[in-house]
């Protein structure tokens, strides 16, 4: 076993140009889930991915039409019944790359900058399928498998996910494991191995509201006809009071309050509010909901954003109209026990009792999804532990993230079991943003990682 | 005289067919003054109505460049220095189209629909430019023009006039008269002759915010990082008070007070609430500045407007971002004596004191101009009723415009003549809207009535 481990990490430093010719590759293809105009990208991934899949020795590859997007699929089970059965989960669809004139590169012509691999969709998530992926080959290439594993690797995390559920509830058999695998989520730093014992949740909406029949001369209406645009403004200013709280009746009515004990591990996390400003690149950071310090407010409290806004005329120079329509793009972030549906209706009733009668108004939802808590003792998490802390010869942290997986909540429900959330991009990759990036030794060296985790669950 | 008033009114009956082909060709060129994009098209219109002056007889038609849109001037001089003169202000260029999806045809291949001529500019103001050279076409057809008229159509009204000022200044000889014609303004309904005796003045900025120096992830910021799109909606939200008064401080302090008179013969206009609602298609009418009627607010009172919005990912489906900028253009409507350089020192003030450390801002301004009233019973404002009256067979009717022409107040003090305001289009004109349009017996009847003007000022 030490042997095959020797010559398992050896394999994945010799192949260290090849992964990355292959990670660029992947990098190129513009994946963007939400856009109906790159369907035809969205479907190639999934092919490349399966491609990939089969070529490292993994069976009954699959692609799984949904109504949008499909769902890749792909096993290992020689080990046999006996062992463990690892389920890995990614998603191979990225954020839309606007706005595309701050990137400094082109976003799908992956460029090799000071370390870093800078593409759309290199850290969210693309350099972490690969590197799961890759694993299993550095292990099958240089002896057997002692583990099973399986691949779901999806197409629609970035819009929500909206048909995995399904798939999740009728292939509940296929995807039997005994332990979820999820490397979407981040480290601290580059030399701070870390796992997520909490993710946050998400309740995703567009506000629209509409006045008058059509766009209006500002000078001949103004002062008569309610503006659209002011009425937005004033009604996601409501969204906060002074004390930097959500003001949605019952919001934080299921919130599980922090208990100390956590309260003094968070503290103690090497991120702190000049990481935070320093990442951002921000004045001044925010004080936010008072009374909890900012990795509180980050990870473990839920918050409210506005994603987007819009209304009126936006380009260049003057037009004086009074808008007929302003739209809102929302999101909150929710914590444990908070539950999406209710989120809704409280944003439903905030409307009702404060959308004034000169304009009609609509929602629509993008996405929901329960915040998730991981045991931190499970023996999956410390055999993850341990593999992170011999790659990086550094203690692994643990934390709760301000980002949301919906799918872990989803398995941890209905194939009831553990997730083990670890995964590589850091802080300063610009995930969402312009100029995302990977860090490339971080990514070599989480290969490695999974490799050993993948080894030590042979054990069990 | 009868004879020639006669015959002027028959020779612009009879050419009406030529006159709407005239019209059409001219509000097909898209001269979009804010956009660059639109630059040779700009020049083009003006080429086109230097060309439509010299037609008709106009001398020393000259197209005067300016570091942006060139100025178009022309003149007929021979009724004698014993003679009146009218300056004739109007402009060629118009709005942008956007949103282009909303009209319900090509903004600039002007379509004709149950009496209106649909296209943008047809009623901002190509409908107007065209009556008020067309009716010198038509006396100098029939006989002789009793009076010298001077035309001056700039192509810079729509991005608020930058280099109408100078031009004004440094030709105050050329441009000597003893009235100036304004058809910029409009009509209570196409039965109700209009003379507008107040325009509101302007002042319009736009306002960038920025915090973190790009886009971030909302799961992984959200919390710590300020959103800047929320900031800015707590800003124009606190732009009114729950009077609907405007908070800026100062903003109310050199309004001239409504007196009892005026506020008795504005309420007598034929222009009630439900005309507002009739024409705006909004679900109710804003209450707005309390303590003021609709048609007060509208024209005598100073309002605040957000023109444009946006931040963030506004495209199709959604996007998790933490916004890096917001940007809102807003614009304040002014009356008499508010003075457009107090109104940015009081926003500016405002956003000193209210924007949290936690972003960076700017302000740049598009337009300002004071507000203007005219003396109603100058001879020429009377005249200009007495023509109106004869076209339409009605009373005219003398109110205040919500809208803004900067040139008339400058005008006014530069040249030191008294204005008269008059003009075709209606409220329901869409003027800056989608669909907009102009119509058609009402500028015929508008072409005549300014020949009538022009006859009468003859006598004087």
């Amino acid at each position: 076993m030490t042997d095959h481990k020797q010559a398992t990490l050896e394999y994945i430093d010799r192949h260290y140009e090849r992964f990355l010719q292959e990670l660029i590759e992947f990098c190129a293809i513009p994946s963007i889930s939400t856009d109906p105009n790159h369907k035809s990208d969205v479907d190639h991934c999934a092919q490349w991915v399966a491609e990939e899949m089969k070529r490292i020795g993994l069976e009954n590859v699959q692609l799984f039409p949904t109504p949008r997007h499909p769902i890749v699929y792909g096993e290992n089970m020689k080990a046999g019944a006996a062992a463990k059965t690892i389920l890995v989960y990614g998603h191979y669809d990225v954020q839309p790359a606007e706005p595309v004139e701050k990137w400094s590169s082109d976003p799908f012509t992956p460029e090799i900058r000071e370390g870093y691999l800078l593409a759309r969709g290199a850290t969210d998530m693309k350099a972490q399928v690969q590197a799961s992926i890759n694993a299993v080959e550095a292990i099958l290439k240089t002896g057997d498998l002692p583990v099973n594993v399986k691949f779901i690797i999806e197409g629609e995390e970035e819009i929500g996910s909206p048909n995995l559920d399904a798939f999740i509830e009728s292939h509940t058999d296929m995807l039997a494991c005994d332990v979820f695998l999820n490397t979407d989520t981040g480290m601290l730093s580059v030399d701070t191995p870390t796992i997520t014992y909490g993710l946050r949740g998400i309740a995703y909406f567009e506000v629209r509201l509409s006045g008058p029949r059509s766009d209006l001369h500002s000078g001949v209406f103004g002062g008569v006809v309610h503006n659209p645009a002011q009425v937005l403004c004033e009604l996601i200013a409501g969204m906060h009071d002074e004390q930097g709280r959500v003001t949605l009746t019952g919001f934080y009515d299921r919130v599980r309050p922090l208990q100390p004990d956590e309260r003094a591990e968070l503290s103690r996390l090497p991120l702190d509010e000049h990481e935070f400003l320093r990442l951002s690149g921000a004045p001044a950071l925010w004080t936010g909901e008072k009374g909890y310090s900012a990795i509180e407010r980050n990870g473990a409290r839920p918050t409210l954003e506005v994603n987007g806004l819009y209304s009126g005329f936006i380009e260049e120079g003057s037009k004086t109209v009074l808008p007929a329509q302003a739209m809102a793009k929302i999101s909150m972030r929710l914590v444990p026990d908070q539950d999406p549906a209710e989120i809704k209706t409280q944003l439903i009733h905030y409307l009702e009792k404060n959308v004034p009668n000169t304009m009609r108004w609509e929602i629509s939802e993008f996405s929901n999804s329960p915040a998730s808590v991981s045991d931190r003792n499970s023996p999956y998490v410390q055999a993850m532990s341990k593999a992170l802390e011999e790659i990086w010869g550094k203690p692994t942290v643990f934390k709760r993230e301000g980002g949301s997986v919906p799918v872990v909540s989803k398995i941890q429900k209905l194939l009831k079991v553990d997730a083990v959330n670890t995964g590589f991009s850091t802080p300063g990759d610009n995930m969402h943003g312009p100029d995302e990036k990977t860090h490339l030794l971080t990514w070599h060296r989480g290969t490695k990682a999974l490799a050993l985790f993948y080894l030590m669950l042979g054990k069990f």
